[in-house]
């Protein structure tokens, strides 16, 4: 049995999963908030019950070392020489990773060249790598890429159709996000179809505050919907997905605002949230649906919906034909509500879906009928448990690996 | 009989064709080219030659003089009096134009307004009425415009998903182009299939230089690929299509160049130029792909192709199935190597296609297989017969509607 420890480092945030690994158990879980003040935010579960705690924390290495002395003092594990390994979400891997790395020096200033790509998220995640170095310099560190999966994407779906030496210098393609999730769902699904993931054709619907849909070949992304960030694609909480890429001078001069302010905007105060004024949350939008019957509220819903039930028909349609579709993150999970929306009117592609079924809301299901050649269910997606499997593979990977190196050696040395 | 004159009038240059209506046989057709130089062109068709002149005309209203001057002078028509009326294409017409119309100055300094929306377009177009206007005073003149038949979209199709005083304050929001050829061959589609259009649900691939895909329900258009502008969508010629919108403010820090620029090279050096570094002209990029083996020509048909195929699935998704798709303009009319790969994968949802028909290009036709479920037909646009047609409802209505509003008075005199 190994522990495993799954991390996602924010710019002033911490989340952290330990894991008894092969067995996926949680061993405890939690979050640092508001790293680099003095009223940070610790807590962590123990035993079931919650510990929190407001305490200065002033840099990602100070927050490392909290949470190990905490797991110790709160006899979590005994001796931090239980800890086998630490994963590490990582969110822009470029076109260098196509799977998550065991962490070298080589990988980590990778890392921070793509920072490039993602400015917010590749530093904060390699602070944290850095931070869990210095305290656990002979531990394993994994970096797990939230677009290593969209990495087997085919050239004519990444491309941009815009003059080619802009992805020759300037990396511009697609690179899509939410891999680990897109992946992690599709692999559940395959178990739960009781068919090989090879031989099936998946459309995966991460709809959380960021939203993504991708379409899964034999286990291959194929498509996203995200592109080269996270703004691109389907209409979220505050971002607003595709749009004509003409408006952004036409805003600017229109607000006086800059490029950057603009795209500020389009990520921040767009989506849902601009288009019904009231929230970026959908249960709040429904409830102003509800109760007030707001129309621009109604109009949010109705967008959000139509935009990943297109998406749904694209997919299929690259796919030529798709067996299951997948619901997963908070939104996905939770909202029988917007699932119905999105799904009605798929029938011709032979999606049947069961309305009591679909009542179904926070557990893995399948809510089509039972004749419906596409199958559709709801899985509670999982990042957490796929980055410490990743951990655990890597680093069989790298002990056979090392063991072959070793061979090698020894018969080359007759 | 009626003789009606299409208008088809650009910054520089002037298309026109007479109409014997409602036969609809052509007259005579043409062009004047470098209006507003020396050395402009003039091209006519005289009982199917062409008769050519090159000489100076410095504005467009010398265009007008000059075109009909040459009717009378070449025994195409006896008086200028046997023109009953002139028809205009106006690109945009905005939210205020469901329908053509008849041009007033009100209509007029409207379209001039909406120059906003197109300024190279609607400047030219008002200038062509302006110059009409002046040289027969006494014909009506209609605006037909591109952006009319999309005004049947819901808001779910043409609200982006934005700060909602976005659209109040600056009339954000999809437009859609090309509305005149969807028309057309929606209308045409619907007498081949022998069925009313109210029952109809199509989609209509226009893949010219331009490129758009419209989903028409009960006649109407329900979404389109095109957007704000002519550069969303699909990838066209030298236009980009959708892209990241985050591209815009990376692409300028990249290259130094003003969010204008970087939208201009979007629209004049991206789509299948960009990608393929050859030509923007697809037949170019064919022959590369054939005779040099071009790996950047073939991923530019595969892109190209691969997103007109996406969007029918996505329309198909939004009108809960298809019963038929159309393809025109040059592209879609002539290209059975890309209509071929836009309808390769297509069976799940019901698209059985003959490659024998499909061989056919040029001319209307079936291309697919009787059984289909989905029926695909080629049909060669026709805007200028579409405008001619305008002209004519038009002018009826107004004839009955000055009767009614006569009898109106009359009976109210009781």
């Amino acid at each position: 049995m190994t522990k495993i420890m799954a991390i996602n480092a924010g710019s002033s945030s911490l989340k952290f999963q330990l894991f008894n690994m092969p067995k996926e158990e949680i061993i405890t879980k939690g979050v640092i908030e508001r790293i680099g003040f003095k009223d940070a935010f610790f807590k962590i579960m123990v035993k079931g019950r919650e510990v929190q705690e407001v305490k200065p924390i002033l840099s990602h290495e100070e927050a490392v070392k909290l949470l190990l002395k905490k797991l110790t003092q709160l006899n979590i594990i005994h001796s931090l020489n239980e800890i086998d390994g630490v994963g590490h979400r990582v969110v822009h891997g470029g076109e260098m990773f196509e799977d998550s790395a065991i962490v070298d020096e080589n990988v980590l200033q990778r890392i921070e060249e793509l920072a490039e790509l993602a400015p917010l998220h590749n530093r904060a995640n390699a602070i944290g790598i850095r931070a869990f170095q210095s305290v656990l310099p002979n531990v394993t560190q994994v970096a797990v890429f939230d677009t290593a999966f969209h990495q087997s994407m085919p050239p004519s779906s990444y491309l941009y159709s815009l003059p080619y030496e802009y992805y020759e210098k300037y990396r511009i393609r697609k690179y899509g996000f939410h891999g680990t999730s897109h992946k992690y769902v599709s692999r559940r699904a395959a178990q739960l179809l009781r068919r090989p993931i090879k031989d099936l054709r998946l459309i995966s619907c991460h709809l959380g505050n960021g939203a993504s849909i991708t379409a899964i070949q034999g286990g291959k992304s194929v498509d996203t919907s995200m592109g080269f960030t996270p703004l691109a694609g389907v209409t979220m909480g505050t971002r607003s997905g595709d749009i004509d890429p003409a408006l952004i001078p036409f805003i600017m001069e229109k607000t006086g605002k800059t490029a950057e302010e603009v795209i500020d905007i389009l990520n921040k105060e767009s989506g849902l949230l601009g288009l019904s004024g009231v929230s970026s949350d959908l249960r709040d939008i429904q409830e102003s649906v509800e109760q007030q019957h707001n129309h621009r509220a109604e109009l949010a819903l109705e967008v959000f919906a139509s935009k990943i039930h297109e998406y749904i028909g694209s997919y299929a349609a690259k796919m030529a034909g798709v067996d299951a579709i997948i619901f997963t993150a908070g939104i996905g999970t939770n909202s029988d509500f917007i699932r119905a929306k999105i799904l009605t009117g798929l029938e011709f592609m032979g999606v049947y879906w069961d309305p009591n079924l679909n009542r179904i809301n926070g557990k893995e299901a399948f809510i089509n009928y039972p004749h419906s050649p596409v199958k559709v269910l709801i899985i509670p997606t999982n990042e957490e448990v796929m980055i410490a499997r990743d951990v655990v593979r890597l680093e069989k990977d790298f002990l056979n690996e090392s063991y072959e190196a070793n061979e090698v050696i020894e018969s080359s040395s007759y």
